[in-house]
């Protein structure tokens, strides 16, 4: 169940001309760092490495693909930092290669192959090419920029990725710091539960989020081209206060009140802060991708992400992998100091309802989609 | 005159294969890092801009290129870290402009332009992309790994640029080190002044990674695409002992072995130790094109790359920048306390050679070549 948490929570948000796209995760190798925490997020990518290969094997016309081009690009939009990146772009490349030996058995050669990772500027791309083994068989290329803009030339791509990336919001809408406005969050820092408004406010942002992405993906890939999504859901109509990460959002602005009370922190900063997450119900992406009009939708299913994880979570052991998710976000906004006690009161107190951590709802948290483009 | 040395040794070497492929330039923004104390360098380039301008408007047939693809891709290929990497990337992009504009005059519109910047996997590509402009109206890659390898899609670019970089030997040929070839560079560092052995081994490494460019460049490019190769250089039949480089590695050689004496360092050390870069005189240049023979070559000439400069040279600012350029190669050999002692010696050892420093043959240094892809 830890997995459900550390997923959605383990990208950054790719924007950085927003005041609060701090998300960043921790860079470089060190204790902390992303890339060393980031255990659970690998586990989660092989579950869809099946399904993937199912719709790609389906799906994906390589023979005319093949046709215009002598080179095939993958590209992963939000990337981050660590050696799941590599690994999940390398297992879609041997998909891809399995798809062309099936599908052009007569072809005397394969394509060239180009691995491209994108995401924001401030991104670790040093760090993240480390992880590139010696002797890969494909070509690579990083490109920094929002995944929200075209990043890549026109009709230039064949395979998107996109995992545990797009629930983070380009930019906060700004009602919810606006004291006169019925969507600002005074004394949380996320739209669960918390009013109507708010969460009217983070769905009306990701909707823009979503059609800005698909448009610019839309210029960038050849016609037949298709997109993989992964990422945090959760069944339409259901509060996110029903399932572990919104119990966490609850308890971390909880502690964040409480610093308050202690003059660690000051109420405005708690107010004046966020979550850019948003966890996009299966329905409302589906209207989504309609109302943008460039791809079609080959698959959409929401799964568990994570069926084989049962039994008690282990607190400390979960925390640190949204702490190496979440601390820039959090020192990017609050004193350093504050955040030591941040993350260990969250260890305290979601120790404290461990149970009822555990009978959350888990089973439906995570979007599988696969849009082909028209 | 301080140009001369700067630029010669402001890239790194671009391989990460060889144990002495170490002279990684210092990334980040500090005192001592390349990106502020590359100020020369931007100089030298302002120079070569005219020249590339006109080579560009001559030779580059953006109608035909244009006509099979509607993105035209420019390369930088060692580009290191600092601005000037990205203002010389902008610069060739303004010419190709204009040379769009004075060809297809009728023509609806531009095609998109992506500018690629390669280097090799250790390259600060974190920092490089921080110089970036905020409002910048092209596309943006990375690709790490050799330029001596292919490192784009077969027949995708059509500008390549290459400046300072060339004459970092991919690898140190090993009849430096081995005491029983006439080869052995005992008590140098470089091939100035040392037997024509020690010289002939870096010219057939020069001559072989030479080779390795042209043909991974050849596979890159479209046919009409052109390189622009700015670099170090000597008239041919020069000994590398009248140019203020080979003057500085005399007297870092002697340093080195005046520290052997006083016990800093071991006299093996110094034995094996040898700085990758060569200084191919144009001739050599030619043959090794013509011996390729997937390029013509469009326009050769030796050049001074800073007529301006007269007069004294500031010796504490020039070693500074020296320092920036090669201190990572020779940390990666020598204890790191003697890395201070050896550079604060060369200020007191140039500064008493100051004179024979101006009187040095500083005119034809700089080579500029513009191949075209047949």
């Amino acid at each position: 169940m830890a997995t459900l948490v550390s997923d959605s929570l383990a990208k950054k948000n790719n924007d950085k001309a927003s005041a609060n796209s701090t998300a960043q995760v921790i860079g470089g190798h060190g204790t902390n760092s992303y890339s060393n925490n980031s255990s659970y997020q690998r586990l989660s990518v092989n579950i869809v490495t099946k399904k993937i290969e199912d719709a790609i094997m389906k799906n994906l016309d390589v023979e005319t693909l093949s046709s215009t081009s002598n080179i095939f690009r993958v590209a992963d939009f939000g990337c981050g930092v660590g050696s799941n990146t590599i690994n999940s772009m390398q297992d879609l490349l041997q998909i891809v290669k399995k798809k062309y030996i099936s599908q052009c058995p007569t072809s005397s050669q394969m394509p060239e192959f180009q691995v491209i990772f994108n995401d924001q500027f401030t991104n670790d791309f040093n760090t993240l090419f480390t992880y590139l083994p010696q002797d890969k068989q494909y070509l690579v290329a990083s490109v920094p920029g929002s995944f929200h803009n075209q990043v890549l030339p026109k009709s230039s791509l064949h395979l998107a990725h996109c995992s545990y990336s797009l629930h983070w919001l380009s930019r906060l809408p700004k009602e919810l710091r606006d004291e006169r406005s019925p969507a600002w969050n005074k004394g949380k820092i996320h739209y669960t539960s918390a009013p109507p408004e708010v969460l009217m406010a983070y769905a009306t942002q990701f909707a823009e989020d979503l059609d800005n992405f698909l448009s610019a993906r839309g210029r960038e890939m050849v016609s037949g081209g298709m997109i993989v999504i992964v990422g945090s859901s959760i069944p339409d109509g259901m509060p996110y206060s029903q399932v572990v990460n919104g119990i966490m959002f609850d308890c971390m602005g909880s502690i964040l009140m409480d610093m308050v009370k202690t003059g660690s922190i000051s109420e405005a900063d708690v107010d004046a802060f966020n979550v850019p997450i948003y966890a996009c119900p299966p329905g409302e992406f589906i209207e989504g991708v309609e109302r943008n009009g460039l791809f079609s939708i080959e698959v959409i299913e929401l799964m568990n992400p994570a069926p084989w994880l049962k039994g008690p979570i282990d607190i400390p052991v979960f925390v640190k992998h949204v702490r190496a998710a979440m601390e820039g976000m959090f020192s990017n906004h609050f004193p350093s100091k504050s955040i030591d006690e941040l993350f260990d009161h969250l260890v305290l107190k979601l120790s404290d309802i461990s149970q009822q951590l555990e009978s959350c709802y888990r089973d439906g948290l995570q979007l599988f989609a696969i849009l082909k483009r028209k």
